[in-house]
């Protein structure tokens, strides 16, 4: 039960690109740099990020990575989903799944509400904010 | 990020075993229908909860696996872990796990925090009562 390196290297890259000046672009290798993730596993994880509209990349000579999403309204929880898909700490909690000792099973209960408290930390956390704090202790 | 079918498993043992009455024992046949899970897959899991010192075995006739801990003082988060090992929902909330940006990086502080709050849940969900809880429901 652990986050993926994509979804750690995505919050890296999104936290980072939220606390350059507007307008910023920053080019792969640039940006490989600074969040210490190496080149082609980086390519991969923006491709995703930009899939779910996050960033934007503009090719040619002044193009390059930005955030494209408003970092006040983007959690840390929309990213990790971004890359890893809806968090399902167990089975039992996806939509439509079927496990048949759904409606007597004491657990079941016990993992909705270690999903809630896991998402909703996330949820609250916003890139803005991580931006900023990382900008004040960096 | 999601919990292994094998500790998932884990936990329906053991909360099974804990609803039996005292001095009961199952065979492997018997455990692996009542917790719907395939005895090959069922072996390896009560061989790991069996070195936790969570359940024992007994040979012969008479024998079979029953609960070894005090259901009360075993949390559901003991259970997971003896199967999956300490949860760290993310690589650098481990012990000893040097990375770089840990002084500085923003999100570390909410992945710790998200780590809390899902083990606190399962934490404060003792085996007993769930098993109770299936008791009255099942």
């Amino acid at each position: 039960m652990q986050l993926t390196r994509a979804a750690d290297y995505g919050v890296r890259v999104v936290v980072h690109l939220a606390g350059l000046a507007a307008g910023s672009r920053l080019s792969l290798t640039a940006l490989a740099e600074a969040v210490e993730v190496p080149e082609q596993f980086l390519s991969k994880v923006l491709q995703r990020l930009a899939r779910h509209g996050m960033i934007h990349s503009q090719r040619g000579m002044s193009g390059g990575f930005a955030l494209a999403a408003d970092a006040e309204a983007l959690s840390l929880l929309d990213v990790v989903e971004a890359i890893e898909g809806p968090i399902r700490l167990n089975l039992c909690l996806g939509p439509g799944v079927g496990c048949t000792r759904q409606s007597w099973c004491p657990a079941h209960l016990v993992w909705a509400e270690a999903q809630e408290a896991l998402t909703g930390v996330l949820r609250r956390a916003s890139i803005a904010q991580l931006a900023r704090d990382g900008a004040r202790v960096g």
